[in-house]
C-alpha cells in the first residue's frame, strides 16, 4: 500500500498526491448543512471559519485584517512587507497595477528597510478596534523583530518561510533556534511551511501551536523549477496529520493545529484539504478576488522580491472594477459557479453532504484517487 | 488488486475510474447488429431503448416527454422546474437563451413558488396522450409535492438530488423517510443519485425500483469544485452493480435498476457505462442537440440556480438552428461520426461487435483501462 | 506483474497500453544500419519493405499499388472502394477534395454497386505489369465477391472488417466461415481486425496466413466515442504475438503473420509495433503525404461512409502541392524530422542504435514505459 | 518495488520516469545558501561548476569555451562543427538565423569536410588564454580526427553520439574500439550517450573518466518519433548511478563520473538532476539565452543535419536582443522567476533548502513521484 517507487536501480521516490488527484466520496449519511459547525480554535482563540489570511502584501493590509477578523478568520500581517517598510505603502500599490515590469520594482521596493515600529502601530490600532491579528516574520530575521511585535501585543505570531525545519545549519552566524525562542513567548506561535511527517513532526517538538503544511503554491508560484521542490499537498497535509497524532501521543494530550497553504483556490479545494487532515487553511490567491484586498486583483508572496532568485510572479488575477466584497468571497451566497466564491459555504456543504458535522470528523471522510484528465 | 492507494501516511484513498478512462474489448465472437436487442423494462414498464431523459428544463418539456415516449424513452419532467413554477413557461425560455449573464436570471425564475396543480395537469394531459411520464421531486420536497404527482397519475417517481442518502439527518426539521415513503406509495419509485457500493445498497433498501448512480455530471458542472466531490462513473456504477447482485441475494430476488447519470455524452459512453453494470442511462446534455428540447441548443441542470452556491453553469452547446430531430439523436441514421448522433444505434452496434445480444448480459463485457493522452 | 485492476466491486478491467506509451531502449550493443534487413516474407512472396498499404481509396489506387509494389511493399485495393464502383473514379476525388461537407458526399458516393469486373480488370493490369496486388473485402461481402477476385489473379487475399472474429453469429443469414472458406482457397488470406489473444488465435486457426491486429485507428476515427470500443495497440500486438508463440506450438510450425493496423504515424511508431511483435505494418493515414497517393493529401478509411453510423471523417492532412514522392516516405532521404518521413529508414535505424539485425530479432527487443505529458 | 509491467502477454516495459515526474523533498534540515558548495572535479580538472557546455555549434564557440571556464564550467567544441569545417564559420550564423527553410541549409552547410587543423587551432589559442576545453567527436569520426586533436592539446575528449555502446557491430568496416582507445591516450575521455545499467557500466569499464546518459534531448527533439528511442532521465540517471557503485567496487575504487545530458531546462531540473545521481549537467539549449553563445536565441544539436533522416529541429528560442550575459544564466542575480536564468543559484538553494552541503551527498537527497497534470 505503501507508494514507494524504483525509479531507477537503487533509487527509490515515494509517490505523492495533489489535492487535485482526490476527490471527497459521499457516503451512506447525509446531514443539513446548517447542522454542520466549520468553527475554529487554536489555543485560546476561538474563530468562526478555519481562515488564516496568508501574510501577503496584496491581500493583508492593516484594513484587511479588521475585515476577515469581523467574518470569522484571522489575518497575518507580513512583518516584513510593504506595511513593515513604509509608514503610507498605499501609492506603492498604484504603481504596481501599473507597471509594466514588476519584477524590479518589487525588488526595489522589498529592499526598503524594515522599521518593526510601523507594524507596532498597526498592531496597536487593531488591537484598539477589537480585531485580533497575527504577524508574520521569516526564520531569518524573527531574532530581530520579534520582540518589538510581541511587546505591541501582537495575538499569534507566524514564523514562515518556504522550508522552514527545527534543525537549521548557518556556519559562523547565528541561527533561530526555535524551540528556545518558543518557549520563551507567551503567545501561540504558528511556523512552517513543512513537507513531510518527520519536519511536522520536528516543529511540533518545538513547541508551536500550529505548522503550516506547503510552501503557499499558487499559480505564479515557480518554485518548482527554480528548486526542483515542488508539495503534493494531499500527501503532506496527511503526513502532518500523522505526525499531529504522534505527537499527541508522546506528549500525552498536545495537540498541534496544521495550516495547509497552497494550491487552494476554491471551496473544494479546501473541503478536501480539510479531508486530508488540516485544522486550518491558509488562503492567498482567493481572497485578490475580495474588493477589500490591497492588491487591486493581483496577487504575490513575499518570494516575488528575492534579490537573487525570485520564485514567484505577480498575477493579474482579477480587473480592480470586477473584485467582489469579501464576505461573498468568504460566505456567499454567489451566484457563480465556479468554485473561487462562497468558499466556506461550499467546505460547509461538502460536508453536510458527506455527513459530517465539524471540521474535526470531516478529517476523517473518504477520498477517492480519480483526476480528470 | 483492490485499488487502495495511501495517499499519506494513515491515510488512505480508493481509486476510481471515469467512463473515458475505460473502453471496451471486442472479443471472440461477434454479431449481427439486427440480432441484438436493447430494450429496457423496469417493474410493469417497458421501454424499447434503456433511456431516461433527465428533469432538466433545457431538455424535458411535457411535449419532449411525449416524444421520448413515442421514440421508447423514459422522459422525467422537473417537479420543481419551470413548467411547475409557471402556466406558461414558453417565453422565459427566449429569455434564458438571450439573457447575456444567465446566472443571476435563473436564480430568480426559479425562486417563483411551485404549483403542484401544474404538474398534475401535465401528467394528466400526458396521460390521456398514452404517454407514460416520470416526475422528479428533490429530497427536501417531496414530502410537500409527491401526493398532488401521485393522485394526477403519474407512472414513475424519482427522487432526486445530488447526493441522496437513505439516513438524511436534519436536526429540528421533519425528513423524509425514503423506506416508509416508499412502502406507502403504490408506483414505483428511482430514487439517487449515489456513488458507491454502502450508499447504493441502503437506497435498494428503501425499496426504491431504480437507483441513480452520478449526479448528472455534464460539462457545465462545477460541483468537484464547488464542493470537492466527484463520480468516477465507471467504479461508481460497478460498485452499485456489487450491490444489486447482494441486494438480490438478500432479497432472493428483488432486483434493482441501476440509471446512471453524468459523463455521458455519446453511444460509446452509454455503451461503457452498460458495460460497467448500468441497466438504463439519464441523458442529459447530449439531448440539447434535439431540435424537439424547450433549451434551444443550451443545457443547464437543477444545481444552476441554487440561491447561495449554484454548481453548473448553463451551457450554450449548439446554435438553435444547427439542431436535428431527436430520433436521429437516439436511432439515427446519421452522417455525423462525432459520436453525439444516433447514440443508441452505437450501443446496438458496440454489443454486436463484442457479441452480445441483450443489455443484461452486455453487463459482463470485458473492459480496457487505456486512456488515450 | 498481469495488469488487471478492479474498477469497482467485482468488475476489473485490464490495463492496455497504446504505442505512445512505451519507447525503446538502446542497450549494450549498437550496429550499423547497413548491416540491418528489414525485409518481410510472407508466404511466398518476399518484401524488401514490412510494409502492407492499406485499403484505402485515399491511399491505394491501382496506379499506386504498382509503386507501392516497386518500392517494396504491398498494396491491398479496397475490393469495395472507389474503384470497384466506378469505372473512372478520378473526377471525383476532385470533388471529394473540394466539397465542404463531405460526410454525406462519402455516403452518397459509396450507395453505388460494387462491380467485381472492375476489380478484377485491375488485377489483370497489375499482374501484366509484374506488380503483386492484394485485394480487400469486408466478412460481409466476401462470399460475393471473392471468387471473381481470387479468378483474376490476385495474390493474396485481405478480409478486414473494424472487428472481425472467426465466429460471426447472424440468425437467419448466411454467415462468413471463414475456416472452410480460407481452406478452399489457393491464395494466402490476411485476415482482421482483432484486439486480443483469444480472437487472434480463433483468426489463426481459421487457416489465415496473416491477421492484421487493430482497426486502422487515425486520426479521424471516433470508434472510441461511437462505440466504446478501443484498442491499445502496444497491448494488442504483444497479445497476438503471444497467440502466434502458442499457435505456432499447437501446429508444430506453422507461423502465422501479424500486421499492426492503427496509430502508426511515424518511423518510431513502426519500429515500436514490431518491437511489440508485429511482423508487419498497415499503413494508411502516413502515407497521404506522398504525391502519388489518389487522395490528394486527404485521408479516410471504409467506416466513412457507414450509411447510419459512420465511425471516422475524412481528414485534410496536407494541401497537395506540399506533397512529396513516395519514396521520400518511404525510404528518405528527408532533411524533415517530424517522423512523418523515411519511414522505413526510421525503423533501420532504430534496429540498428538497439543492436538488432533483422525485423524478427527486433521484436525482442526492450521497452520502457514512460509518456511524456 | 522494482517497476516491470507487462504490457501484454509474454511482453514487459520497465516503468521509465522524466526529470518531469520527480521532485525534490524538503526533509528535517535546512542549511544556509552560502554554506553550500557546488564544485566538481573530474580527473585532475576541478571546476566551480558541475557544467558542461554541450558541444552544438548553436552554444559553443571557441569564444564562449573561454567565457564558460571563466565562470567555472567546461566547455565542449564540436570537433565535426562548423568551427571544425570553416576557417571563419560567423557568417553562416547569420544565414541560419535569417534562413527561411534552415533544415536543407543545415545539411549543406555540414557537408562540407571537417579539417582537424582548424580545431587543432582552436585548442591552441584556448591553451594559450589559459582556458581548458574539450573537443567532441562522434564515434564514427574518431579514429580519423583524435589524434590531432590529442596532438593540440585538448584538456578532455568527449565521444559522443545518440547511442553510444561499447561494443559497435560493423561488418566489413573497422570499428572503434574504445577499451583499446581510451587506454592509449594520456587524457581522460567522457563517453555517451547511454540511457541504462548495462550500456553505462560496459561503458565504465572502456576506462573513461566520464560517462553521458542521455543524448541532449531538448525541445527540438524528434527521436522518439523518428527511431521510437526515448530516455526517460530520472531512470536512467539513476541506473547509471548503480552502475557507478558496482564499477568502484569492482575495480576498488574507480569512479566514474556521470554527465547527465537531456530534458534539463532550469535550475530544478539541474537539482533533480543530481539527486537522480549525476555528477555534472551537460547543458545545451539552456545556454541560448546567454548573449554570449554563437546560435543568436537559436539552438540546434548535431541530429539536425542527418544527411538521410534528421532528429531534431532548429529552434528559435529568444530573439537575439533579448539575450543575457552568461554569468546571469549560469549564475545569478536574477528578477526572472521562469526557472531559465541563476541556472546554478538554484541548484545552491535547492541543495541549501533540502540540507546537503555538497554535490556528492546531494545525489542522496529524497524525491517525490508526484508530476502535476
Amino acid at each position: 500500500m505503501r507508494d514507494i517507487v524504483e525509479i531507477g536501480l537503487g533509487k527509490t521516490a515515494r509517490r505523492g498526491y495533489h489535492l487535485d488527484d482526490v476527490a471527497l466520496t459521499a457516503s451512506r449519511r447525509t446531514r443539513g448543512s446548517k447542522d454542520v459547525s466549520i468553527a475554529w480554535q487554536i489555543d485560546a482563540h476561538q474563530f468562526d471559519l478555519p481562515l488564516v489570511a496568508a501574510p501577503s502584501d496584496a491581500v493583508v493590509s492593516p484594513a484587511t485584517a479588521r475585515e476577515v477578523d469581523r467574518l470569522g478568520g484571522l489575518a497575518v500581517l507580513n512583518g516584513e512587507g510593504l506595511w513593515a517598510r513604509y509608514p503610507d505603502p498605499e501609492p506603492l500599490f498604484d504603481q504596481i497595477r501599473s507597471d509594466g515590469a514588476p519584477d524590479d520594482l518589487m525588488r526595489r521596493l522589498y529592499a526598503e528597510p524594515v522599521r518593526p515600529e510601523l507594524v507596532a502601530q498597526h498592531i496597536n490600532d487593531l488591537n484598539k478596534s477589537g480585531a485580533r491579528v497575527a504577524v508574520r516574520l521569516s526564520p531569518q530575521h524573527t531574532l530581530a523583530h520579534a520582540q518589538a511585535i510581541v511587546d505591541a501585543g501582537v495575538d499569534i505570531l507566524v514564523i514562515q518561510g518556504t522550508v522552514v525545519s527545527a534543525e537549521h545549519v548557518a556556519m559562523g552566524r547565528e541561527a533561530l533556534n526555535l524551540k528556545t525562542f518558543i518557549a520563551d513567548l507567551d503567545i501561540p506561535v504558528i511556523v512552517g511551511g513543512c513537507a513531510n511527517y518527520q519536519t511536522a513532526l520536528h516543529l511540533m517538538r518545538t513547541g508551536a501551536a500550529g505548522i503550516i503544511v506547503g510552501y503557499g503554491a499558487y499559480r505564479g508560484s515557480t518554485t518548482p523549477r527554480m528548486l526542483g521542490i515542488d508539495v503534493p499537498m494531499a500527501t503532506a497535509i496527511a503526513d502532518a496529520a500523522a505526525a499531529r497524532r504522534d505527537y499527541l501521543d508522546e506528549t500525552g494530550g498536545r495537540y498541534v493545529h496544521i495550516v495547509a497553504h497552497g494550491d487552494i483556490s476554491t471551496g473544494g479545494d479546501i473541503a478536501k484539504a480539510v479531508a486530508c487532515g488540516a485544522d486550518a487553511v491558509m488562503l492567498g490567491e482567493p481572497l485578490a478576488l475580495a474588493a477589500e484586498t490591497p492588491g487591486g486583483g493581483t496577487y504575490w508572496d513575499a518570494t516575488v522580491s528575492h534579490p537573487k532568485l525570485p520564485r514567484s510572479e505577480l498575477l493579474r488575477l482579477v480587473a480592480d472594477g470586477d473584485r467582489i466584497p469579501l464576505t461573498e468571497v468568504l460566505l456567499g451566497p454567489t451566484a457563480d459557479p465556479s468554485g473561487a466564491r462562497n468558499l466556506f459555504g461550499g467546505l460547509r456543504r461538502a460536508m453536510a453532504k458527506c455527513g459530517y458535522s465539524n471540521v474535526k470528523e470531516f478529517q476523517r471522510a473518504e477520498l477517492t484517487l480519480a483526476h480528470r484528465g
